[in-house]
């Protein structure tokens, strides 16, 4: 009797949790990611502040499953998923990969509200490419304040616009202010690079709302006091290459960063189950998609829905026990036994403000200031998946937090704009 | 009376050594260069073999340059030298800069002897851009080898042939097969990269000319112990998207990499001084173009003949000696002094084969096996620019010499070249 065939769709903190559960287990286990490397997106933003190198938060895929017989890596995008005849098609693929068991992980990118013009004035901060061209537009933004004579022009190259008051834009804000001030201003003859503006806007009325009202008010006051604009209740109206609209006032801007809201990756929809108004697939509480017991959704690709009407929130711990759920379910169905429900286990939520600064939530318990940054450190250097990973993490945080100076502050060639070129504004 | 105004084109070994001369003297001097890091080039093979990630052998110029209070950085790419009107015109400026003495020091990239068609086939190693397109297809091979099942197809993805026999190509062969062999074999399910294929063709007698006989045919023997086939006296005289015909013989590789040859830069061209076959800049002995005693160049974009006729090698020591002199000669003239002959003095010559092994040529003495090998480290890690750098490869290397594993193995996503797509197969 052949094998039962598991297939997961997704390299990520869900698919890798799933493919480690079948170590040893008598299937024939495919991953297929479009994208060599696991990434480590609790750190993107590091990337793009030019803090960490790409290769530091990311670990090849082949590596991380390189003891897992039964598991085979596929080098490739799915470009379809057919549930009906239960196989996958996938571009790098002559024939289609059929599957007993599928679980889908593909997760989400950040969503423009219907705007999606803004993306290219305001870019997003998903993947890896994103964070390049993050890191990109900043440093750009001052060699060209560096050249140009004209002030307006210096001033709007010098202000920097987050929008979305989320763990990733304090994060971004708290780091981009410090580098500017800090890092920055022995390098420049002709701009003083402390004289930046950073600006956080968020529409609700408080930053990092999964978080409670207290950690609201002290992200916000550690943020000013490190110098960054916050603004609350603000509606970001329009984006272009100019600036942003916040409600009536226009912000004259060159830099706008996008932190707000997630669109789920197309995939969802394919598997034949309701989706919300995300995109993300509405999954019953064994994380299998109604009418098809087969097919499990793990990760940000998932809405799963709490007992108390509330969704399982989008962070890498909840990808990683859904990841695990979904795999013993799979293995249970391809067994034909009964699934288990899923249940979220909330260990704590982390952010980090600038150098020293973090704030740390667990259930009922609240840390804040240094304690909770080294906690943060500790926490994230633990869960990076190399050990060479976190030996150069550490080296180049060590490095910057004692010198204040960001080691990876890198624009290759074939991404520098010419900054004379300025059309349609778009890309400055 | 307005300070001298000095103009730096280049940010690489020369020029940084010439920048450094003018360190509290009474000029303003400008660097322009196309990107906004240093290279780190006799290591860059190590990026392209996935052991080094970019930012580990790069250094922001302007963070080099931070204490130098008369140097101004301008990021932007000089598209015209007008040694008459002593102006140079950068993309990013809206007027020209002009100098009262220039250093030229835009170097060479690699040449294809009138055969450019062959660079699309097998690309070179001369920028960051190219190590990480070799990177790129270096691992997309033994991805598309993995999904293949075509045995011939598979056996091409797996050969791969290096053009070239000095030390570039040496340091390449030797470390792709030791790669081949033992960082990758547990990573693969269906291949077997240790039956991957090494070919490194040399069109001369001997691999690493530049050194003494002795050296060329310990690295030879040092490379066959390995696995690496070595040909040389052996001409290529076609490439294509199958493989590379050598002499007679056709050897099916889908991998060939090009570490043969130099062009000199084009604006060496434009300096109104005659030019050699590779377009080097033949200069007068105090390193200025004949005619134009207030314009220098220097590194490999120079060519220096020496009194026994040889030219000045294009290695990092020459270019730094270069750079001084070409900077005091500088000063010099805007002082209306009379200006010094450039003397090489050659340090060493060094290249290293794969783990534990190297050699090194110092005059009459030459080193070889592990002393060398832990020399070349030495001496590459010393002048590794940033403190953090030299941190961070020594990490690197560390973990790559005790584990075997290749912690930099990332293609990133936008570099995918979906592998069921090789129209006209120069792609793969």
């Amino acid at each position: 009797m052949p094998r039962p065939r598991i297939v997961i769709i997704g390299g990520g903190f869900a698919g890798l949790a799933a493919a480690k559960v079948f170590r040893g287990k008598p299937v024939d286990v495919s991953v297929i990611d479009r994208t060599n490397h696991h990434l480590f997106q609790p750190l993107l933003y590091q990337v793009a502040m030019a803090g960490l190198a790409p290769s530091d938060i990311t670990v090849p895929i082949r590596w991380i499953l390189r003891n897992e017989r039964n598991v085979r890596v596929i080098f490739g995008e799915v470009v379809k998923v057919d549930p009906a005849a239960r196989e996958v098609i996938v571009d790098s693929l002559g024939a289609p990969v059929g599957y007993d068991a599928l679980i889908v992980t593909t997760g989400a990118r950040h969503a423009y509200f219907g705007h999606d013009a803004w993306e290219a004035c305001a870019p997003g901060l998903k993947s890896l490419e994103d964070a390049l061209e993050m890191r990109r537009r900043f440093l750009t933004a001052f060699e060209r304040a560096e050249l140009t004579s004209d002030a307006a022009e210096r001033a709007s190259l010098m202000t920097f616009v987050i929008v979305g008051g989320g763990p990733t834009g304090v994060e971004l804000a708290g780091m981009m202010i410090e580098i500017a001030r800090k890092a920055m201003p022995s390098d420049f003859r002709s701009i003083d690079t402390r004289n930046s503006r950073v600006v956080l806007v968020e529409a609700g009325p408080r930053l990092l709302p999964a978080l409670p009202e207290g950690s609201s008010i002290r992200a916000r006051r550690d943020l000013e006091r490190l110098g960054v604009e916050v603004r609350t209740g603000a509606a970001v109206t329009g984006v272009d290459g100019h600036g942003v609209r916040i409600g009536d006032e226009f912000v004259r801007a060159r830099n706008v960063f996008w932190a707000a809201g997630n669109q789920a990756s197309p995939l969802g929809a394919m598997l034949g189950g309701p989706v919300d108004h995300a995109g993300r697939v509405i999954v019953r509480d064994d994380l299998s998609v109604p009418g098809h017991p087969e097919v499990f959704v793990a990760g940000d690709l998932a809405a799963v829905v709490r007992a108390d009407g509330s969704l399982v929130p989008g962070v890498a711990p909840a990808a990683i026990q859904e990841g695990r759920r979904a795999a013993l379910n799979a293995l249970r169905i391809v067994n034909s036994e009964t699934t288990s429900p899923f249940r979220y286990y909330n260990k704590g939520d982390l952010a980090t403000i600038g150098r020293n600064r973090a704030i740390a939530v667990f259930g009922r318990f609240e840390v804040a200031g240094y304690p909770a940054w080294l906690l943060w450190l500790f926490v994230h250097i633990l869960y990076l998946v190399g050990f060479r990973n976190r030996l150069s993490v550490l080296v180049q945080w060590a490095y910057a937090y004692f010198t204040f100076q960001r080691g990876v502050r890198l624009i290759t060639a074939a991404e520098r704009a010419a900054p004379s070129v300025t059309r349609s504004g778009d890309r400055s």
